[in-house]
């Protein structure tokens, strides 16, 4: 049995994870920001403890996925200015020393790959990327059924594609990355923007959102037709298909998978986006191109982390 | 002792090669277009013989480095419109039967890469992404000492990352790719436009062009700081620049290495492109860009072709 803890800006999930991919036990609960990373600990340890009393087998590794930046080779925290409180934290350091068992942690875009690729929509492919579209853009690089982390240990961050040389700031500082305007962030922004500028057109997104604009009420008025809201779409799949397709050329996976909450827009937003892709591609990379969305959903960052424990031989 | 060929649009060449990265009786010639791939063959069988006849040491395997697609899992060329009548080859099988040798053949650019990885400005890395800038745009990935070829045998075309949604169309079929703007016949392309529409500030182009307008016409004019063409340059080093930022946030090797014509334009052409792509590199990744002219010049297929020789057992 796997301990697998989820540690994200909004949310912190833990569980009992088992080596097939099964959920038991699981507990949320919400992110106490002003609270930092002493309180999380705290709370990582005592709901911890707690699972790993109540395992109906042993307890042997756990998994983390972290929700910011990792440096794995160190196994602790990036210093962060978007994760305050956490700078050069050693997570799995503590867990091993207050609950006894070696635990393993890494970004949550790179626990997700290698969950996608264990459990997900990613199951035998050998080489494969991830995206997770959320508040940012995190990539995962698996290359022969591993994480791939180049020379330097930051290997695989797809969201700072640039796409738009003098586009919209991005939190890592350079102008025009695929995460300025592709991120829910962004296209809740970019949403808010259009309403904004073009108040007669902007009807449908206001209805769909019911409150402040957010990526999500731009996916749900597209699904209704509604003419901002597919112009929006279709300029957000234009900018991921560029970064979805310098991907597939460069590195010529089996499948790329897509996770996070913009994942869950459907339809509406994967039928442009294979377009797009298709249209900024090779044509000798275009019969192999598979845009999957993530299986894990909500397990995602959980069943990363088992898999995360697996795989660093921790559960062994 | 491996017998080394270099097979290009314009001139081929054969040499006998060393393990360890000398080129002894180089022979180079004139590819005739009009002769196709027939005589071409004929040429290389012919002086492949005359190698191996005259070498010092047994010619234990052949290496060969082509200017064109290549299906490296089956050995043979691709079926390309660009190199007429090499459609399916299978020169390795070719050259086996009639020299009595093992061969093995890959486009240019990966055995560019394994050159220099092995003999060149790369020698030490573990992953290195090469770029081969010349009548196009190639690209070789480097990861742990390998040529990474994904899942369909075509990963490292990293010339047709799209950096301009709506650019100039590429031989791809594609609009934007950096080789539609980068490669030396763009920047050759572009330099004549802006002469044409800019003709008051194109003397210094035209003059160091003293006719056809080509990229190095273009560096030329800029090493001795014309207005027009430094605009040239700055222009295409903030594309290429893009690539290779995006090229470095997802792969993070330890050096990226600059071949093919181009790179002979020197400091006029890497000290902006070092500028470009660090403004649009990830500041985590800033610490560790390097970019490196390639060391192997005009030897480069040539030694690309030991390297893949070597690298594939071929020689043992």
């Amino acid at each position: 049995m796997i301990l697998a803890v989820d540690i994200g800006g909004t949310n912190f999930s833990l569980a009992l994870g088992t080596p097939d991919g099964r959920i038991l036990k699981r507990t949320t609960g919400s992110t106490d920001r002003s609270g930092g990373a002493a309180w999380m600990m705290e709370r990582v340890l005592e709901v911890g403890r707690r699972l790993i009393a109540s395992s109906p087998k042993v307890v042997s590794a756990c998994g983390i996925s972290f929700g910011g930046p990792v440096d794995f080779a160190s196994q602790r925290i990036v210093n962060s200015t978007h994760v305050a409180g956490w700078d050069n934290m050693a997570i799995p350091e503590t867990i091993q020393r207050d609950l006894g068992i070696p635990a393993v942690v890494d970004n949550d875009a790179n626990a997700g790959a290698l969950g996608e690729l264990t459990f997900g929509a990613g199951k035998g492919c050998r080489h494969l990327i991830y995206y997770n579209i959320g508040t940012g853009i995190g990539g995962g690089i698996i290359i022969d059924g591993e994480i791939y982390r180049g020379a330097n240990g930051n290997a695989g961050e797809l969201g700072h594609v640039p796409v738009l040389p003098d586009g919209p700031l991005c939190d890592c500082g350079n102008r025009g990355c695929l995460e300025a305007l592709c991120s829910g962030t962004a296209i809740g922004r970019r949403g808010k923007e259009a309403v904004r500028t073009q108040p007669g057109r902007g009807g449908g997104i206001r209805q769909a959102a019911g409150g402040p604009i957010t990526a999500k009420a731009v996916f749900d008025a597209a699904r209704t037709r509604d003419g901002l809201a597919l112009e929006l779409v279709d300029e957000t799949c234009r900018y991921l298909g560029m970064g979805v397709a310098a991907a597939m050329n460069a590195l010529a996976p089996e499948a790329i998978v897509i996770g996070g909450s913009v994942a869950k827009a459907g339809r509406v937003l994967f039928k442009p986006l294979r377009e797009q892709a298709d249209r900024f591609l090779m044509p000798v990379h275009r019969p192999h191109l598979r845009i999957l969305p993530a299986r894990l959903k909500g397990n995602s960052g959980l069943l990363g982390a088992v898999a995360l424990a697996a795989a660093s031989g921790a559960a062994d």
